[in-house]
């Protein structure tokens, strides 16, 4: 098997990741890499530690050329950028993983509210598939259009998908208070993002007006098969990579005398990415950094459930689980070329 | 006026902190430092910033001495350890403000049960007086011995007190994140605090069990005049100092309608070490960092509040309260020697 | 005594440090704060930690209010930007003190090359007294304008002028590697100084190449009454604050069978900011941090000496000894307001 | 290819380098994992990052287990520790290959003196090979024994054998300016490694008395073909992985006019792991973080040169040099499973 992927994007935080593991793919040949219109970049040169391992030019995106050379394009862009791309690519009968919030969320009107900006591609919205593989792997087998999902609702959705979709939680309850590294935001040039700022520091930002909000409360919904609303602070943490989000959910009646853990394994027990601590344990950023993993630990407070679950934000909530998805739609064995 | 002061235990971080302090305190001189039996340590080569400010033997606690040259000792002792102390400094008369917890907490069977250890000083327990100046400054005026309290509950009690004290809370519903540098763990020699354990890293720890939140639930309860229970989650920070608590709460039906920004400042107005900030604002570690200001935002939810609370674990959480605490004992304006 | 003195540049890092250390001098009123021409700035808005402190607009130089507020001006610009300010406060009879690195090279070919400028104010040249009290002490009392040093020429001139000034050392054989804290650049929005690109990371920076070259040779050439060249790398540490040079010196004839680290001891022993390490010890950061101190250990090789320096680049090395200069330019004790 | 490797002392930084090299390389089984008789312990407890990739309990080394089940051994053990277990190994007819550094120096009374014990096993140090492929590759191919480098020798002797080994250098003026992150000195539990010893801080150690300073002495000696004697300072960055040396030389006659990055360029040309940065760049950390690379930049200053040397002292530095070595010893691809 040799699956040629194009990467569009490829200079960002999620791009350089995306090379990282592509390059360790046995089944993958980077077959182009491109920007979005600006002058060729040497990618040596922005990443200097791949030297020696690709020494290749970034480029503007040539759909003729990529029609010619890749099977797959990974799209590593900013938000409200992919879908300027994606309805082409689709023309010439590319495979896509977007990595953007472009095709996540299907309400144009909520999109348009979180976003700033008109969603454009509405045929795109009805193709795409959410590319969370624990619970949508047998639609992503068939996509065409891979919406891959956001850091936050990867962890979220994991950590809170055994209990909501059993009805084990009273949908109104839940707080996520969630904590990510820097390069959850990309690469923008902004003062927040000196180290002078956030070296030593900590500090929520958009206190419950994140954009990861509707996507985490659209998925939630229908896994509960009813209308969930979340609570949702999301924190900088003076780290470059990793997610912990603390989740605190009520209890519904149902779960009263049910074995809490026990459904936590239970429901994940076939998974490959997913481990569950044991009871009183709970995972820490290092457990996951640089892997695909998502770890989540339990405590059964009575009444209350505190979720804690961590991910690399760059791998399983980025370029990780892009390739996971492409793993899925490949038919080859879900974990190849991940840790 | 001229207060002086000895401390028992000055080489841990507390004790440092506090020497940093009152050698900048105009009305203090630093009369004693004693350590709990251990050699005798000249403190500037303890702690190599303080020498030409501070070249003095910290050595073992001498009672006698005590008695003839300190009117005031601050305790920088160990959970545990302070009751050892107290009986005795109390007979001989001096004020005593203790940064341990051994005199926070007046149920001594809960108390036995988070720190693992008897309660031996009944007396004591009954004279101290905890020592939040925004709460129990007429008491603190008159105390022999004050009980300085924990960096978490400081946060937490201060970000509750307005809501709490009015009513305006489901006292079952509060949820308490809370996020610390690794200072606010003493200096204890374990793998957990490595620096190769700690940077990059994140994680909690004592989920929903550690021992503050007795003493932020025995507080709150006062305030409440009814049984309050809280969630609590602590979290570990790869910074050296600060403290950030993410404060989930319901309104109580008392609280429909009302403008709970202003509450907050309204309860505040006279403190000069809490800055409520203005809406849409949140804290920041930075903005407390090596200072004793409480800084509080708020976000209000319809139906529920999320408060943020910063203050620097070392200083409002520890030794620049106790500095405070001693100002009010000694009838001084209260910021003196105080950022 | 009431120093009143005037800011101009207010916002960055050194004006930041400035006002920190002035709220606590007990001789200073902070009169003026001014900017570049920008918009007028709430500068507890800027700084949040300064609420409540200092709640004052940073606004735009006004030459007429600074005649009227001001006695003294501290000058906290960029490079190059200073000499448009200098020659109109000294019309207007106000003391400078000049943070930039403006007047602190004669040479206006070197100052040039190195700075990118054409130096426009050979008035201010002449007049200008380099501010390295250790060395230039009586003529800063008579100064109208002194040039504060830059914070790399600070540790390497203290750290070197001993030996230099004693003719002991081989004034071609002078290697100075040099690892400063961000905080030395200034606060640039630029790639390389964002929490991604640094935390985690260290590199060496315009290898033997550096702006402060020229400066350094400069003042040691006057210690040693003959041309000095040295040899200087700096390097980016991850972290804010601090720089720490190790020095490599052979030593000359005259240096054979002298003790050095006496030489150092008795060279300094009146300087209330120069501590000397004992043999074997060498300084850290830590202890110099926020600190207006130079630390430094020195290592006798038999034929060549290896110098440790520390210092804080923003206080001893910007700030800290920007107000050490103005108690002496006001005979008043040269450690008030000083750590 | 199947290689069947042990590893003793599998449980620190070293061992848990290896660990996750060799999980991902094509050709290895891990058949043991061993420690030096402490109880057994699960791997993945130790190190949750492995669980599920590797569930294997950490025994007591057990000599007829190992003769059994293993082709070659890692030792990843504290100096001096290794050499216990070397000759039961070779009389076993074990590859080893021991990242300790009890095979590097030759001479034992120079072993007495740097690593405070004497020397054990004669027989084991005359058959040890040194274990740096870009000098020895020729001679690794044959080893039973190979003693790989340390971490500081092996970014020095890279960066200094082709101007030393040409004789392009004056031997008596080298010296190198080093720093390292704290997984240098693997996993010791004291005070100075605490995260409030290192973070935001740096330091100076050991200056010009650390026990790698033979080892670079011994293997330059050889290298130049006569006594070579270095000028050494290592210091602590902030960090947990990662070298930079900063090496200062003057040239020998024989280098003037000759083209230096040239020379660099040709002497490693065929060196899969070097990479000599073209002129005016240096290497930062993360070019070669988590790598086998070590990438060089040159400066050359006229009558001297500054080369600054980058690797990653767990991989180049240790375990990913180890299995280099590995790979060499089995003929298989050099860069089979490396980064």
């Amino acid at each position: 098997m040799n699956i040629k992927v194009g990467i569009i994007g490829a200079t960002g935080h999620t791009g350089e990741e995306l090379i990282g593991i592509l390059l360790g793919h046995p089944y993958v040949s980077i077959c182009g890499l491109y920007n979005t219109g600006k002058d060729p970049q040497v990618i040596s040169q922005v990443f200097p530690k791949f030297k020696g391992r690709l020494d290749r030019v970034c480029k503007k995106a040539d759909f003729k050329e990529i029609a010619d050379k890749c099977d797959l394009i990974f799209l590593a862009l900013p938000h409200t950028v992919s879908m300027d791309f994606t309805p082409k690519l689709l023309k010439i009968n590319k495979k896509i993983i977007d990595l953007s919030a472009d095709y996540r969320i299907k309400n144009t009107r909520v999109f348009e509210k979180f976003y700033g900006k008109k969603h454009k591609d509405n045929l795109g919205l009805r193709k795409a598939v959410y590319g969370l593989p624990e619970i949508y792997r047998n639609k992503i087998k068939h996509a065409k259009l891979v919406a891959n999902p956001g850091c936050y609702p990867t962890a979220a959705i994991l950590a809170l998908a055994p209990l909501v979709s059993l009805g084990l939680v009273d949908n109104s309850s839940i707080i996520i208070d969630a904590k990510s590294g820097v390069s959850g935001a990309g690469k923008k040039l902004t003062k927040e993002f000196l180290f002078s700022e956030v070296a030593g520091n900590f500090s929520a930002y958009k206190v419950n007006t994140h954009q990861h909000m509707p996507e985490i409360e659209l998925y939630l919904s229908r896994l509960a098969s009813s209308k969930v609303k979340i609570k949702f602070v999301p924190h900088l943490l003076p780290i470059n990579r990793g997610i912990i989000e603390t989740i605190y959910v009520n209890k519904s009646h149902a779960a009263k005398g049910k074995n809490i853990l026990g459904i936590f394994k239970s429901f994940y027990k076939n998974e490959p990415f997913i481990r569950i601590k044991e009871e009183g344990k709970f995972p820490k950023v290092s457990d996951v950094y640089e892997t695909n993993y998502c770890d989540i630990g339990i405590k059964d407070c009575g009444d209350s459930v505190i979720i804690i679950a961590a991910i690399d934000n760059l791998s399983k909530g980025a370029s990780g689980q892009a390739v996971q998805n492409m793993n899925i739609m490949y038919k080859i064995p879900e974990t190849t070329g991940l840790l």
